[in-house]
């Protein structure tokens, strides 16, 4: 796929191959990442962050990896953008923005912001992630993670485990697993399941994921288990949440039942879903897969600025 | 003139010669601004950016130009400027601040604020905007994007539209235009007129400006419509307002008696003042003014900083 | 000492000839600093600055050394630090942040924060102040201010006048100039003494630090004159705070009494403790003592980074 000067705004916009050539770049990219190489493929060029609600994760590492690469970032954030927007649209403020750089990257709590955007923009968007809608940058990265593990996505087990229902990062993530040939299973409480069109998305890709309610047993021959938040607000019962949260907590007995080389992520950040003493076993990959944010985002900016 | 080390605080300290001195540079600066040729010769330089209120087109435009000549960026803004500001004098955040830096722009809701700051600092302050006061950045920019455009600026026709009594951006553009022997029209509702002494200061340079109610009538065989914000606080009755702003926005009926190649422009962001039809047209020139202050700024900072 | 790698939490981490090793480097890096002479020595490093509390003064400085020496430098800052970890723990922000860069500045409200910090980051960490803690990197530049001035700090005579209780400044500086060998002599208001523990430690390191109340006497053989804020918060009474605060503030008469090389410096910033007319005598050190956090932050990073 010739990535030059195109916009990213949903996964789907993505095909097999498409994935895997980002993926490819993000391994070259891995050492620059680390800072143990140097490479200045993105001289002279501007990206533009427009961070219309505060995603820290997603700015720092488009920020680094834009200056490991040699670029400079503009930040137009929070609290400028409440004010300066006030009565200006956002075509208005995506064209001002474009003419002072080379790239933007868009994060806004709107779904289709990021379409929008790029519609009035000239300079390529990326989506880093609007409302309910897509976050494609966060499935590439999930997706680096397991296949720089794993070495193989086709036939490995996923498990997604938590909040299916109003976890963003699950529904882009499921869809792009099954187009790689992942096999899925979903533990989710009874109130937060996996919407059903994900689900017959999924189907359409020829997969049928398994549904489990009983973490220890979903884990039990997986591969990946991804760890989403349960937040609290979704629960009107209290005593409900402190339930449901208590027994999709992932610590070590759990873990005792699982494969040795389980390996287990999370978008992060994380509150209790993890314990903090599975940090230190080998299983723990969620900080590397933080890390990854910056060699997979490396590469598509290397391949959409054509460097 | 010899810009090197001086400050920049009001359009009146350049001569008609020194203005075009800066566009001259400025024309050549904007293949670099576009990211089309690159250049490093602000390396090694540092701009502080000193924001004591939001003012992201500048602030960005400010920051673009840096970046794309080679040059480091710090930023002290909103919402540090008020704190760190408690009980600390302008004076002693200015020579706190030109520690770090080779060149200051400061922006500040008070006027006379950057004249003050020039006096306490050694190292260069260019004003980007001190309340009621000056911005001659924004002067500059709009001066450039008519002689990009028209190639001169003596004779050319300008019509001034909108709040003229508020928006400083037509005062000093009103005195530089003069200065450069363009033909003004002054088109404001009758409790919106351009101040007096504004009026007396043209007049100093030998220009009569036309002073013209209708809209339709003044732009008529204007080359440039230069359009400003008229903001709803200004009328103590809402009606009044929803008169006025009606009356002066420009739409495509509006343009149909203009010229073929008349420009329009506008400092942005705008509110309802130009209808979104209007951007597709060749007239629409906002969004090309706005990008026009990173070339603009490029070549302040490279005469002021001698590079 | 090899800095390579090493974390600096605390002053009291860093010999007498360690301590002199970071002065020495610090004088090489001046012209650097004012950007007379070139150095990429830093090029292709990135460091994250991460203040849970604002300190413009220290982040502008860690950012100019930064990017003076051709490093690139990602914000973390206020306001995002608080919305970020609502829930997040300083260790997984901090495993987050290390992800991104090569080093680590941080700034934080509660002592021991830097401390722990270090032990869950694999890369360096610099304290740049946490609450009533340390703040080695002043502490360094304070030193560096009197040795560049006075070329030795061994026997020099320096005066530690105003809040020694509160002031986490005095602290640190008064054990470090103890272990180089000044003399000090300590003058505070009744209830705002120097507390006993940093006297203890001062004796240990064989020094006995001298006690007055009249700043007159005081300063009359000093080389060194070190003020500090006297916040009105401190002072139950608004009439004592204000008695407290006249006979205290530092102007032209008190000084006719002082020697003539006598130097006077403030961490700043400074509200009335020093009267303006002071800072255009020989005496004001103050701004210069503000520009030199950037040579000794540019040592402290080229020593620590290996650069």
């Amino acid at each position: 796929m010739d990535f030059r000067g195109t916009d990213l705004i949903s996964i789907a916009d993505l095909s097999k191959e498409a994935i895997y050539e980002v993926l490819d770049v993000a391994r070259e990219m891995t050492p620059i990442a680390r800072g143990e190489m140097m490479d200045e493929r993105l001289k002279g060029k501007v990206l533009a962050t427009l961070f219309f609600e505060p995603s820290t994760r997603t700015r720092l590492s488009f920020e680094s990896a834009t200056q490991r690469l040699g670029g400079r970032v503009l930040s137009f954030g929070m609290p400028e953008a409440t004010s300066i927007t006030k009565g200006e649209t956002l075509a208005d403020t995506v064209r001002m923005v474009e003419a002072y750089s080379d790239i933007l990257v868009l994060r806004h709590p709107q779904e289709g912001a990021a379409r929008l955007a790029a519609e009035f923009s000239e300079k390529p968007v990326i989506n880093a992630g609007d409302g309910a809608g897509q976050h494609p940058t966060q499935t590439l990265l999930d997706l680096f993670t397991i296949w720089d593990e794993k070495e193989v996505i086709e036939g490995i087990r996923v498990v997604l485990l938590g909040d299916l229902k109003y976890g963003r990062t699950v529904h882009s993530l499921a869809y792009a697993l099954a187009l790689l040939g992942a096999e899925l299973t979903l533990v989710a409480p009874p109130t937060l399941q996996m919407p059903r069109e994900i689900v017959d998305l999924v189907r359409e890709l020829g997969r049928e994921p398994k549904q489990v309610e009983d973490p220890r047993e979903a884990i039990k021959d997986a591969d990946v288990l991804y760890v989403t938040r349960i937040q609290k607000e979704r629960f009107p019962d209290p005593q409900e949440y402190l339930k449901v949260a208590g027994s999709y907590r992932i610590d070590l007995p759990l873990l005792r039942d699982g494969r040795k080389d389980l390996i287990i992520m999370h978008p992060l950040p994380r509150v209790k879903e993890i314990a903090p003493e599975v940090d230190r076993t080998p299983h723990a990959l969620y900080f590397r897969q933080a890390f990854n944010g910056v060699p997979v985002r490396m590469a598509l900016l290397s391949l959409i600025l054509g460097a």
